[in-house]
């Protein structure tokens, strides 16, 4: 059973794994350093849909089947659905979640949807609501440009502070037992407003989220960074990690060697110029296929999964209000 | 510890209670039949901000502020916060939540969300991350109008099915132990799709998903009509109890005479024409103080409580698409 650690964390010992990771992918995603990673590569970012958020449902709906198909269950065995996006009213979750039979829980983290599913997905899993829990989280490119930003079709010059929302759907089935990657612990972050208004600049508002959350989390737990093989933040972007490592190192904490940032990882910065990286729930939901295949082949035997999420909406934006930011961090270990 | 039973839901035995209850009412619900069960009734729906997304906010803010105080407890004996309103990306709950130092978790169950908040708040009481866990729903009329519908500016006709949008929010502290009302059991929704794609009749969108949960709640916890004070729904108004009866009626099951809709309990019928009643987070929210005064006063032992959330987006409406319903079931029970 779930205990609780410090301030913000709990640990469980050996009560929730995760049985099987998914990730459907968009075109520029399946493009870029890691498309060998991912289970199924979309080249079509409409995917035989007539809308982008119908097409983002599509890619909500294939990364579960697929990650319910890799860990050889049906939706039968499914006790809980987890899931969120960004599109307004989380419809692309809702809207794939429907064609399914399973009782849902509708999310909302903005980008760091990924992490308080899974979260939220261990409590079930460690509290004996169930076997298995499906957790979810999608993001498209186009769908949150027009939502969160411009019309595409103004083709826009996008500021060097901004990011690119990954088009895809990562999944994960959470379980009690089974020789597979554990989730160890769980640190749950607070909203931290750090006065950013730009839409444009979403790593700046995540930074101080982010730092704080890995504060807690290394108090909470007693360790550092020497005790972890890697440590993946979801979307901060060149600009957002700058910010977390300057934020740390003031603290005395130094990360630089071991972290890694999702929205990096997932583009070429020479050949597919995103600017400051990638951004959307899908960006720590799709590289963390890549984070579980190194956890299974035993390169990495210990890391934190901290998708960041930058609180905002459309209006909030429009009426001047700031971006505030909120991460969910969990801690996987595979011996 | 939780105990699964039966396909959808989960069994307490005594480890899930809730400490207080809070209410926050804007104009039209403070004129309500209920106006003496609120905490805090407010006759300005700006709510001395100058937008009706921040007067939402405020309101969320002093709900969760109410029951804290009201539960004895400061924010600093607060473990988490779950939180989630109508607003595009949640912000009214998001806002309200940057101004405290709490570890949050964003939820999105369209007017579900406080049985949603409720739900996953029992799960990480009786999972041990914590002493105290505050649920906190809200909704706001022109917050809701504007953006779901029409420019209240316009003053559009509404027709007769349509329902008004509560104002305010309520909140609830959970706990371990104490002689409270406690959450007995939960039975989780899923997503049923009637083809409904009138913004104006949520409660014909939400009634198919309220049949399905009652329906699987008796059967996973082998009960009836017989074995509850009360059914409360969150807000299918006057159009959606009459369907839910009806189809309920048709798989043989009869629960018109301890049936009640929140949203139908918080307006006058004569005095206040809302058409179909009431909706919005703050519907179930806002009518829950009124049940737990009944709880504590001994005139009900065991109750339901099912809020009810119709799932669209303004983008997904505009697209044609249908509304989906979900229900969170939440039984509650006083000895």
């Amino acid at each position: 059973m779930a205990k609780k650690t410090g301030m913000r964390s709990v640990r469980f010992e050996k009560s929730v794994c995760i049985k099987s990771v998914s990730s459907v992918a968009g075109t520029k995603e399946s493009e870029g350093p890691l498309k060998d990673c991912f289970d199924i590569s979309v080249n079509d970012n409409l995917y035989g849909e007539d809308s982008w958020e119908k097409a983002e449902a599509k890619f909500a709906g294939r990364a579960m089947e697929e990650a319910v198909r890799k860990g050889a269950l049906t939706f039968g065995d499914i006790d809980y659905i987890l899931a969120g996006d960004l599109q307004n009213q989380t419809t692309a979750s809702c809207y794939a979640a429907a064609k399914l039979d399973n009782s849902f829980f509708g999310l909302y983290g903005a980008c760091s949807t990924f992490g308080e599913g899974l979260s939220l997905g261990a409590a079930l899993i460690d509290g004996g609501w169930g076997k298995n829990v499906l957790c979810e989280a999608s993001s498209h490119f186009c769908a949150a440009e027009k939502q969160f930003r411009f019309p595409l079709e103004l083709g826009n010059q996008r500021p060097q502070t901004s990011t690119w929302t990954v088009t895809g759907s990562g999944a994960a089935v959470l379980c009690g037992e089974g020789n597979y990657p554990r989730i160890t612990g769980i640190t749950t972050g607070r909203i931290v407003d750090a006065g950013i208004t730009d839409a444009n600049n979403m790593g700046a508002a995540m930074a101080p989220a982010a730092a704080d959350i890995i504060l807690n989390h290394f108090r909470d737990f007693s360790s550092g960074p020497q005790d972890y093989d890697r440590i993946f933040t979801g979307d901060l972007g060149y600009v957002g990690r700058e910010i977390l490592l300057k934020l740390l190192s003031e603290k005395g904490c130094h990360i630089e060697e071991i972290h890694r940032d999702c929205g990096i990882l997932i583009y070429d910065r020479d050949k597919q110029d995103t600017h400051s990286g990638g951004s959307g729930c899908a960006c720590s939901a799709l590289v963390f296929s890549a984070i579980y295949k190194k956890l299974i082949e035993g390169e990495y035997k210990k890391v934190l999964l901290i998708p960041t999420g930058a609180l905002m909406s459309p209006v909030s934006v429009q009426q001047g209000e700031s971006i505030m930011g909120i991460c969910h961090l969990v801690m996987i270990e595979k011996r």
